[in-house]
């Protein structure tokens, strides 16, 4: 978990802040939001709210209402203690890639399996730059849809000890994360209310609706008091209009809704304001990522949710549409990353294995993402001005035309003085070539291999490991796989 | 030229910048800066500052009247008045790679030659994102060292009408940069002299020595009212401390110590506060670029330029210590050009092309920088914030969970409503493999050979060219070539 204590870099002035407020409030009363479930309905209904057929039109004094009984910031626990987070404030938490049917591995682009998703919680096990592995870190296509959930939880609380992401794939899905992170914790589902233990992602199918799967799992998690991320899904031409304050009214517009809706199901529940804002190549038709709009709009929704107290997502973190690990792959994952950080995000998603517009988890982009993390993470500590640091010294004992590799103040700081990297060559070009010249993606392939053979299993009761174990086989028989 | 209308990012507060201030002061007054030439020593002791052998010892104050002397703004004329330059306030200003000895083009690196250069200043030339190409765009190592200069300056002015940088290898090739500049702007010293039109790169010889060569180019530019960038350039754990307060302290004290020299030689000439600040890799020994120090530095150096009112140029723009156009080549380069950007940079040399540390001008390098800079063009362009940007109409129109393709909001700004990428791809995996597999490096040497093929030479008198000519080639005879 890093702390940005740097400043936040921040383009709207208050009048844009009202026109966006404008702009979100309107959409809520003349627009409307449906939800595709009746007790979200009824909910919504009974708090007064105007409804026509699954159309709901929100009052947006309720909505602030709502969203004011949202926490700021929340602690979310982990089995181990030491990798417990808090989310919101000027905390920023890092989660690996989510949801990819792909995996590429050097110049392998293929299905994803169990191994590949178990061989990725490792890495962001491994990393102590990536707080959790998320969830769905890549789909596992080679277990039975209806319970690869069990395995892909299974994996996350043995493989790591660091918090995850709940299932969101139906409610009695969503029942099983929860379960399984009671018996991982060990005390009772008491105790994963009074802290939450799980994020949850939880998708509006923009623009303006809920469907029917989200809503379940929205409820399921809100009512154990476990933290859904609310994210409008938006890309700009195809789920939002082609213009970054219309999609950050909608964002807002769609977020309050289901945040509102939250807070009917548990009053105080902690949620996160989600975005995953970009645009459609209105060339190739295709997603784009990476590019000066998401940019743009992550320093807008880090301002906004400064403004209303609640604690926010990024989209990512890492973002590519580059189909390889190629110089297109590293400035767009970096034109997203180093927004992110500028803007505060507190729990940046997809922030390292993300490729080819999130259908590709890549084991060596995730590393190319982890250096990013390691670089951004030190350049967005404070400097420290003062006397000591103006080494003064130094300037006497040099002087003119000298060199300072020897002097003292270096030599007593040469091994801690600069960011020193886990990926980047500075190699000069004959050593690079006699070394095998190899690209920086070849690298990253040799580091992934190295973080594995290295890697250790976390320690875990042998009782609870068995509990566990006999769920996952007791429902995977229910569900017939 | 681009107006950076964005919100500075500053790191400073007052105390730190006093502490820096504290810190510059005492390098000049307690250590001093020696200066190898004798008129410049003779300038500073007729100004009362005191000199011990070449060792100058500044006064702060009057090191500070001399830099209020320089203007914090001023013009740079193009012979195509279209490419006219401000330099200073809220303008940025890009200019190519310079210095390279060698080039880069595919997998081929080798000794530059002349050659390359004339297609690098076509390159820059071509691209509207490049203001300048700067000078030594690369080193023509096939044209014989004591008359390349007069080739070089040839091929900036006929090849390109954009502002270019002058010699700065001797005061007699300088003295050629100021003549062949009076015959392309056919006007005499004169006219240039009102309005500079030559840009030339003094570096300091650091750690607090100016040589001779150096000090000889400074001298005549400053006659000549041409603009001198005094750059510093500080490796830490070379040329400077290991402390990133103890680097800024002794760029600000190296830096004003030319500019009090150049307002000696011509009160009020234009001049550029130079940065070039990064470290040394203390594993490698090799210089390091694109971490966390040199955007830190940026940041603080522009905070510092604002604060004595002088216009300031980045180190790069597009820095990096790759040796190939990978992921590190993009991600170093964007970690220098958006903090370039975050700064406010009045001039941003190195901004395309820049590969291995500087030691080679890289053909495909130029690209992706090229798409850097239309990137954050964009990005750093102020978001308009309005009723008509909330394109309220397109939700009505739209609804829940449709789409916002065809909607009449979308078809009458799809051609212009997002960034279009000179080189990233968005295209899908079986399309992107069927069309060849591409990477970002390959698809920006297909870019560089279509911007040559469609190069266009600039209008020039022919009587002016034939000038040229003939002072070249009369001053090559001189030379011995």
């Amino acid at each position: 978990m890093f702390v940005n204590r740097m400043p936040r870099y921040e383009i709207l002035d208050p009048d844009a802040i009202a026109t966006l407020e404008r702009g979100w409030k309107r959409i809520l009363t003349d627009v409307g939001v449906s939800f595709d479930h009746p007790e979200a309905v009824a909910l919504l209904r009974n708090a007064g709210q105007r409804i026509d057929g699954d159309v709901v039109f929100l009052d947006p004094e309720f909505v602030l209402e709502q969203v004011a009984l949202a926490p700021a910031a929340f602690d979310l626990q982990a089995r181990n203690p030491e990798h417990s987070l808090r989310i919101g404030g000027d905390t920023m938490v890092f989660a690996s890639v989510y949801g990819c049917p792909f995996v590429r591995e050097g110049e392998v682009r293929r299905e994803a399996t169990m191994d590949d998703f178990e061989r990725l919680v490792k890495l962001s096990h491994a990393f102590p730059q990536i707080d959790s592995p998320g969830g769905v870190i890549c789909e596992p296509g080679d277990r039975p849809l209806d319970s690869r959930h069990l395995d892909m939880t299974y994996a996350l609380q043995t493989l790591s000890d660091k918090p995850y992401f709940g299932s969101v794939t139906s409610a009695e899905n969503a029942r099983d994360s929860i379960r399984m992170t009671e018996i991982v914790h060990g005390r009772g589902r008491e105790h994963i209310e009074a802290v939450p233990a799980l994020l949850a992602i939880v998708n509006v199918n923009s623009p303006l609706h809920y469907d029917e799967r989200m809503l379940a799992a929205l409820i399921e998690y809100a009512r154990a008091g476990q933290a859904p991320i609310i994210t409008p899904f938006l890309l700009m031409g195809a789920m939002a209009p082609v213009s970054i304050p219309a999609a950050i009214a909608q964002q807002t517009a769609e977020a309050f809704a289901g945040i509102a809706l939250a807070q009917l199901v548990r009053p105080g529940c902690p949620v996160v304001l989600g975005s995953f804002l970009s645009n459609t190549d209105m060339q190739s038709g295709s997603p784009g990522f990476g590019g000066p709009e998401s940019a743009t709009s992550l320093l807008c929704t880090g301002q906004l949710a400064r403004h209303y107290g609640l604690p926010w997502r990024a989209g990512g973190g890492g973002l590519t549409s580059s189909q390889t690990v190629d110089a297109q792959a590293a400035y767009d994952a970096l034109n997203t990353m180093l927004p992110a950080f500028l803007a505060g995000a507190n729990l940046v998603m997809h922030s390292a294995g993300w490729l080819e517009s999130g259908l590709v988890s890549c084991f060596e982009k995730f590393i190319v993402d982890i250096e990013l993390l390691r670089v951004l993470r030190e350049e967005f500590t404070p400097l420290r001005v003062d006397e000591e640091s103006l080494a003064f010294d130094a300037h006497v004992e040099v002087g003119q035309g000298g060199h300072f590799l020897g002097c003292a103040h270096t030599l007593e700081r040469f091994r801690t003085c600069f960011y020193r990297p886990l990926l980047s060559s500075t190699e000069n070009f004959e050593r690079w070539k006699r070394e095998g010249g190899r690209d920086a993606a070849a690298r990253a392939g040799e580091v992934v291999q190295k973080t594995l053979a290295e890697y250790e299993e976390p320690p875990l009761d042998d009782a609870v490991r068995a509990e566990l174990a006999d769920y996952v086989a007791r429902r995977r028989t229910e569900l017939g796989d």
